[in-house]
């Protein structure tokens, strides 16, 4: 159950805009006053400038690469805004969107970047590149929990409670409900904030060379999954 | 049971050095018909040219970096003699051997490397760099088999049976017999050709880049292991 | 807690009705508003007509076909309606229902077919053919999850919640008790609407012939199973 | 080590014929007294005429689908002479190969075809059917024993001892050895008097209806495995 | 949190005595009105008579009858009163318990059987028979089901809750609480109205004579069990 | 590859006998010098007197009693002769050997009798006792060892070496092969002397009672187990 | 959440001291009405006198020790107080804490000591000794359970619930909050009692000696955890 | 098959002593040249001295102490002879051996002596003190092997082979083979070399005083398992 409620706008050139305005109930740390969803298709409008760090998502219909279509790409520059560009078709070239995976000075945050890097640079054709992955840093920084979700990184370092009750739902559909566009959005909406203090504590227990060494290997270990070499055997014994 | 004697020859400067005339019974396909076994201490002579692709392994009192000590470095030009280093000390220098092992034009290879990297880089605290591994190699060129020892590469790539016999013996005695020297010696004699059968494959079938992304992340994995993050969990969902 | 009440009224050649009226508080995605339970004893009444599509459950002692009795069979022609037929003795004919099972006409659905399909086959010996079963379609279409109970289906295609809480009970006592009836009946009343929903998905996604081999499988799965061979070994490597 | 030594010939319009007399050690129960290797690229010969069961096997460069391309489609009519394809290219048609492996009138024999068949149609696009399996057979008529591999079938039902050491072997490179030939030959040599054998027992046995059931659904199974379901999870409770 | 109030009595003899006024929330299922706990030190009173059919339980230090004393031994007439045994002592005799455990005309009943008889006849030196185990009786008629706790069959069989709160707790201390009390005396209250419930259905499916079988053999299992031959190994393939 | 050559006879009303002489190399340790297998078809010949104690074993189509048929009974009454029963039918009487199996006077030596009496009591409906089990006695004799197969028991306990080669072979055949009845026949060769040295060790040790107990016991379990009660769960805490 | 309040307090010497009231909700079971938690940064003050037996408990930055630093560690005498130290850097000496862990007229009281101890003395160098450990006195003691937690105990044995939440925090950032700092020195209030009631029934059941014996080894194994021999493999078969 | 031959002789007041002379096939590392078995019963002679340091082993009739009854104590004084006391009763005092086992100044060597140490405590009554164990030695000082059993010892650092071939064997037998006393000699014949060789590593390696940890700590282990708290639990966490 979400906990404020999103207010629809129209807006030009896309699909459905919903906006809100948030009651703000926990104080100085909660996001912008005024946060916008925009749903676009098959691309983001050309020449949209989401700044040097964005966060991504992706949902599919499932979890076998070689089976499970991308359905949404969500992206967000940190400012509490959401897009959400639905792919409707297999083969198509999305090149707002290229343009801003492929771009080597466009940090790409994600969590649990391993799989949604391998989706995206199969479907999409280019290497994404640079990346951070708030999954990787917290195993890093937080070594006193075996408890890495997104959930659990919101709840811990932002005082935020998430849901995750859409995360299995059908992403493929022609009518995303409501509730899944606002979880879609959720998952972006706290990667910047999530960075900051995962990197405070980096770099506090001087591991933030160790984190940094995986983040320039994820590409390439999500193009070694995608080639068919999974669970990192490649290392083992 | 080695299948060739080995000459023992004096030679000043070194502890012992062993020689021997190969008496060739396979063929075409055999080392040269000379090689040596240089033992040194603690560090190799000063200005040792081992050339820029050097053959390395090492031996351990066990596999538990922060307890079991390093006791011996083999290296090797690829030319058929081997240099054993012999670690007395726990925290001495080896100016020599440390320039060979920090040395960016200088490629070290290794046969399961993760391991040997993190050891060196543990004892002579500088980064091992740039790196190849037969193992990961074999990983993404022999897709058919899960057999990727150096004794199953050497007798399918090379056509040479090698034992394993001294594979766990006491490394840590001052009076190495001449089984374990031999043994020691034998796990750097092949990795030269080996990584020219290996590479052919790679290439062959449009693997080589994958291969190659792992061996630059080696050096850094090395690293996270011997940090306390052991068995890749940082990738793991 | 069944959410309805039934209301139990006299019918000739039955031992017993249940009807009811529903309170409906759903809205629109409610079943029709009269329902009722038709109880018969070893065999439906003859002449019967539940059309070309009927929804078929049943309910034994236990798992193990050999050891435990079939006790109830339950079947509705997706109007809101169903007929449970007990089953008293071990080895009577049932010639009514045995028309229905082997006719290459009815489509037969279930959820999990496999264990009644067997089952009913065993004890009837007529081939159930043609079957379709829910619990393989939703494999196919909702790849982005793993749980395919019925329970599940039915709450997220429906949007209906049901209990399970006497799915084990004593089947085979001579007096079931109205919340046995109302279970047992509750697992074919849905089954027809979750095959128009399942359909739907497989051919959004191109999967509809993968789930069809199966169906057209199944009889012989069940048969399999039934001789003896389980877990379909045979197909393993 | 084969236990006779093919005889080489050449053979216009084949790159390589192997020939030689069997010294049939083991009497009555050997094959016929001529045979004949026929190695081809990336077709049969137009208009070979392999009769209406033919035994057939391949081999890849691994067991991953969608990794390990297809190196070796190896065929017998049953008379001792095997006739091997070396697939070189990626997407080339095949038309002689294509006509028999969709032929409807052409029974095809596998040992463990799931694997084969999923191949053969993933490569050349035609629908493999009807097909035997001789593993699938054998899990029904020999059930006291769980040992069904090629080797322990050709030794208990033929009385003849098969090596299977160049199983896990380089099917890719250019420069098949006379070993690799031999063992992609064998593999097909047996399958017609396999069929034989098992057929009788099944019959004796009353189980020939169950095996020709998992023989339909072959096909589809191996097309599901290849669509991405694996391990007959779509059956499972 | 026992749903009724035990009320104390003195009682000549004896240590004390709880008795209680049952408010019968429940209707016509619940036991008599009136219950009592009995409590005695190292042996029943002498003479007491608790009929042809003694529900029996016991408690001990832990689960390792070498290591865990017996603390506490509870029978019931199956009227709704408890005695209950403290045992003080490793070596001394309890002749009017050992009577009623001897005795070949008193049926003892147990839930899980097999533990109390192996420790009551390694401490009393009586073999206990004959015997009837809920447990056993349970798995025979119950197969529709893998919950045979004392609390799930009370549940299903009496429609009464059990708490097992106390299931775990320190038995051997000289001031047991009213809480132990009641959960001990618990254990033993109910086990003839169980036995009435499950002997029916047995009777009804044909399935006395399989767990009779098993009453037979219960007192040598237990001896074999506290001889050294855990886990039925003996009859193992 | 059996150490003696059995000598076939014509013998009246019987299909085959086999009868040899012993080389007797292993010296006083071994049985009697002349030897016979009586082969029979669906029962013995009326009116053969095997003594007070025979031994039996069974053969199948395999370990699923449900799904693979009897194949052969072997007895012998402890003198060196073997009778083999060949079971063709599936319904037919065996007056003759349903005699032995039921006569409460003839006490049955099986090794691992659990199998073998389930599956003789469902095949010719007579209980089978009172019985002896080699397993069973070894495991509370030879508590020293976990190997209490019949080919160790024979080795350790007669210094005689025999062959479990056959053991999983086709028994349905109609043409048993020598190598097979000579297997079948050994199973029951050794039986009474085995028992006589396990009794031995029993006794001394004070386990006799223990392992009686467990013969009383295996008719029952063994018609448990062919009831569909497997793995000896009912006892299971 | 807690169920007090502290109070703070200014203390010279130290960084920050709360106190407060206890509001006694619970009766004669509570502690003192009084207490303070003191927090001390990298030692405790000097001539802190804590008494005979001192309960101890640490913090880390998570549980591999050559990984994970120490933060804090807590200390109390058993009269309601607890002092924490927080352990800024990773090589300083703390002559005062020193003096009590090495003291062996000093008994330290740990709950799971061992890990505790390997931690204190790899950082401070001095041995541990003597020590008395709350979960291997429980071990010993409650036979009965195998649930032996601190708050496990803490419930069963005080009658008090104790919070887990804050177990998995940052212990190694600098600003602790109030909520860590009283989960912190919950650890160590209870120990004493703790002590008392576990040897009563040690005592009781005559098991003192075995857990003393355990409590003599504790410093070792500690020192042979923290050397690289886990998991008591040097003990094992 | 052991690699000489023993030579029996009479001695008054013992049953059986074997005597030969070595061979001594294999140089200067063999033992002295004459070796004698002497076999008591029930006790060692009176007055028997073998020295402060006695090597020491048991037989029983299985693994389970409180089931399986000591059969054989052997001891050595490191002289190559071994005496060999046969336990036939199962309370008689042994004054001879207890003064050994029990001597504080006489060390007790074993080879996994946890369970030796428990037996002969439970037997005897006395305490086993002080101890050493080679095993336990071994996994200190031999780190770079997983080996550790008394064959794999006196191979590796004595360069004997030694047969386990009777280990599991009938120890309770009144008619002990030759080949069994040999080998139950042979155990206790090698651990005054062992210890002397694997004390130089573990003092080479700075590892001697965690072994002697574990020793002292061995008596009371063997204590805390045959009280009933097996495995180590107790220090789990």
């Amino acid at each position: 159950m979400p906990f404020w409620a999103w207010k629809f706008e129209s807006s030009p050139g896309h699909q459905i805009t919903q906006r809100r305005t948030l009651p703000n109930p926990q104080g100085p740390k909660r996001l912008t006053e005024s946060m916008a969803i925009h749903l676009h298709t098959d691309d983001l409008p050309a020449g949209l400038d989401l700044g040097g760090t964005v966060a991504i998502d992706t949902e599919t219909m499932g979890l076998r690469m070689e089976r499970d279509r991308l359905c949404l790409v969500q992206l967000s520059a940190g400012d509490g805004d959401a897009h959400i560009v639905r792919v409707t078709g297999d083969h198509d070239a999305a090149p707002a969107l290229e343009t801003i995976l492929g771009n080597p000075r466009i940090l790409k945050l994600f969590h649990f970047g391993r799989f949604d890097i391998a989706v995206l640079q199969a479907r999409f054709g280019v290497p994404v590149s640079p990346v951070y992955c708030t999954k990787i840093a917290s195993r890093f920084a937080r070594t006193y929990t075996d408890r890495h979700g997104l959930k659990d990184l919101v709840r811990e370092l932002l005082g935020i409670e998430i849901s995750k009750q859409q995360q299995s739902s059908d992403w493929g559909r022609g009518d995303l409900s409501p509730e899944q566009l606002e979880y879609a959005a959720g998952d972006v909406l706290h990667l910047h904030r999530l960075r900051d203090e995962l990197n405070a504590m980096l770099d506090r227990e001087g591991r933030t060379h160790l984190a940094e060494a995986c983040f320039r290997f994820l590409p390439d270990l999500a193009k070694i999954d995608s080639s068919g070499w999974c669970d990192l055997d490649v290392f083992a014994h």
